[in-house]
């Protein structure tokens, strides 16, 4: 697919729609539009020029003149994704929406929020928390993040175990498609099933198929209870085998499951100087409960204490309050920047695979990072099966062996992972950098069914295009 | 469209395929696959054939012989549906999913199990029960309606409140494409962001897009506790403005909030000889709450109980054993048949409006019950504003009058729904039945947009033609 250069005439044109300090064509501020989370010596492409809309009126016409000028256009939220969404890999238009960030309405009557995609994700619950309201679908970089960009992405985040992921939240959208139609899909509406569900099909295609200009949310009962617990195993395997066991045994649904492997706990304690007896344990589960009711949520804290420590667990060290639960939470979070310590070349992954797979997936990370001699840390949403296996450069490699050595080990990272009934990605996407290896885990079928909606959607293929998938 | 007819060849073929004892062609044997439980004087249609395979390969062979000779196929469960999604408008080949019925797998550690399309819905729940655990996503026909059935309409009922409705509890599926691929979507993973979610677009494409041939379903713990209790209100507007109250207020989310308009209970009592206060009463909240400790359940009916009577409710009846739990839920489920008495002609709707518009419907009902002279008793999922308004013909009218104030009543009817932000079904599905209605309700970009899909996935047609829209 050969594109068109941004010209003088469609500049003017541009400008004429947004104005022109919305147009930005200057090398040094549009740099930044250039990249996103993922290595920007790997990845970034530089846009011909980005314009910052206020209305999805405007976006539509932006959307008309590419579509017809054969002009690749990026939508771009808040830049924090891990996988290159937002990178303009083809040159062309990036149309930022960090100027459409404005709450359009709370409706506490029907419990669900209208707002602009560019409203930061955390936001919306500083907003709503007084009114004893919540917004539960939300990743870890809930404090940076667009609601905008966690609806491209479909967001999951470390509660999905309770809460359930971005899809279960979204009640509504408005749409530009990439032929410049405004399409209303859903509604404040929690069931609905008249005609295809266009609104799931948005969500998680990664700003292909469209860009979203409006998002009707679901709001649930603020929790105002919390205990965390932190309980140390010899192996994986003993901590993996419990989690199935809390929801089985005592059917109790944690709001998170969280899991770190020797090496992530290791590694983020030295990094913040945390004396927890990591050395004695294998692998840590992370459990936080909430609940309205401070005595069932400690109840249910014991019960999973004692239901622990009966199958195995070392130690259980309880937090209920903000200062320990911060505590243990900083470990877990401080991994990926404990291991930039190490080197700040990493590959930081998502995989998915069944809960019960987890013990079988180690010795694969073991097998891999001992092959191409990388650490590997593993750690993660256990309770979802969604772990972060990152791989960390080894310092003594040169740059360029580490990029061979990179694809090597994440496509055996891959494979391993579609072999225990994995896939590539839970929360951040396929995107850019992962394009390249979607064949390993998504059949030609299944493919070849998404670029047909691709074309049906995009019969020029303007909309985001380089992500996951390469159009034919 | 022009579709050719089965020949003597192509039935051969079949037999081939499945077997001759898996091929009905005998008229009086068809007949059953010519309807669901949409009336049968409306809307049936006669197949030329009835295929009953036993694996999703032989699907795929018959599927790739109906497009190579463009025959439509209409895909079969229960015939348990309500909008005619199982009708075969185009004749051509019916395949019943109804010997595909075996649960494959029952996996503990996951979670999950993996079904074959046929498997009656309430079967899970028997087998899993004793084990703790509980499959969430069942309609009010769950008794005989088949799990492939529920993933083809996206199928709701009254636990949608605190369960949330089919799409999320299935991770994974199994699809014969409408030209003959068998593609696996999916998996045992509860996040999943690997390219479009196409799992996801197939749920409640009312068998348009492929047949389905497995399915893998989330389960969670089986709640062991259960209080349901009858409010009464003096009016529609104080009885839904109790909704969203017990959630935000209370913070607690029931399994169900049923609503019963006056119309429905006075019709159900007098049919049960049931002796339910409802003459002081202008609506009624059936609320259960459900939950795996006793004393809690118990608090929280009450609490809801104590608030519902601070804000007008006139009564508030407790049932918290089986005995009064039956007496008050039969009334509920029998107002449908309560209605065959005043006439067996009527038209069962499932129209969705916002929660807090559901005041301002009634109205509308009304209006439209006086200006055709038909009764439109009202009932269904307050909490999810999911309301069955059915038109019940006047016993006075002729079958022919009845149709043409049928049609014209239902328009207004919709009409009035999407003026309140709602729309045409949130259980039923659009199908044969509403597929002229869809216009009222959907914008043409967005039907053009589910056009383009459906071209994408079936090029010639041949998949359940005939359904949520006509395609051009």
């Amino acid at each position: 697919m050969k594109y068109n250069m941004v010209t003088e005439e469609i500049l003017n044109k541009l400008i004429e729609i947004v104005g022109s300090k919305n147009v930005l064509t200057d090398k040094e501020k549009i740099e930044t539009y250039s990249h996103d989370e993922t290595p920007k010596e790997q990845y970034a492409c530089m846009p011909e020029v980005v314009v910052i809309p206020k209305t999805a009126e405007e976006i539509a016409e932006i959307v008309k003149i590419a579509n017809k000028e054969l002009i690749p256009i990026t939508p771009r939220g808040a830049g924090s994704g891990l996988s290159g969404g937002a990178i303009p890999v083809f040159g062309g238009i990036v149309i930022s929406l960090e100027k459409m960030n404005k709450i359009l309405e709370i409706d506490y009557s029907n419990m669900m929020m209208v707002l602009e995609p560019g409203v930061i994700t955390n936001d919306i619950n500083e907003v709503i928390a007084e009114k004893g309201l919540f917004y539960a679908g939300y990743p870890m970089s809930v404090e940076t993040c667009f609601i905008g960009g966690n609806v491209a992405e479909n967001s999951g985040g470390g509660r999905a175990v309770k809460y359930g992921v971005t899809n279960r939240y979204i009640m509504g959208l408005e749409v530009v498609t990439p032929e410049g139609d405004i399409v209303q899909l859903g509604g404040k509406l929690v069931k609905d099933v008249t005609g295809y569900d266009l609104k799931q099909l948005i969500i998680g295609s990664e700003g292909t198929l469209g860009i979203v200009t409006k998002v009707i949310i679901k709001l649930i009962p603020l929790p105002t209870a919390k205990v965390d617990l932190l309980v140390l195993f010899k192996d994986v395997k003993s901590a993996i085998k419990m989690v199935p066991k809390i929801m089985t045994e005592e059917k109790i649904i944690p709001t998170s499951v969280e899991f770190m492997d020797k090496l992530s706990v290791q590694a983020s304690c030295q990094f913040l100087n945390e004396h927890l007896p990591y050395q004695k344990s294998g692998a840590m589960l992370l459990i936080e409960i909430d609940g309205n009711r401070e005595d069932l949520v400690n109840d249910d804290s014991e019960t999973i204490g004692e239901l622990c420590l009966a199958n195995g667990a070392i130690e259980v060290y309880v937090a209920d309050n903000c200062t320990t639960q911060e505590r243990i939470w900083s470990v877990r979070r401080n991994i990926a920047e404990a291991f930039m310590v190490v080197s700040p070349h990493q590959s930081l992954e998502d995989i998915v695979v069944p809960i019960s797979a987890i013990p079988d997936l180690m010795p694969e990370l073991d097998r891999i990072s001992k092959k191409y001699n990388i650490q590997i840390p593993c750690y993660g949403h256990a309770g979802d099966g969604n772990l972060h296996a990152t791989l960390v450069k080894n310092p003594e490699s040169t740059m360029e062996e580490w990029y061979d050595i990179e694809i090597k080990a994440l496509k055996e990272l891959y494979q391993a992972t579609k072999k225990l009934g994995g896939t590539l990605s839970g929360e951040h996407g396929i995107g850019y950098k992962r394009k390249d290896f979607i064949g390993i885990v998504s059949s030609p079928v299944e493919i070849d069914l998404m670029r047909r909606i691709k074309k049906a959607f995009d019969p020029n293929n303007i909309m985001n295009p380089g992500k996951i998938f390469d159009v034919k």
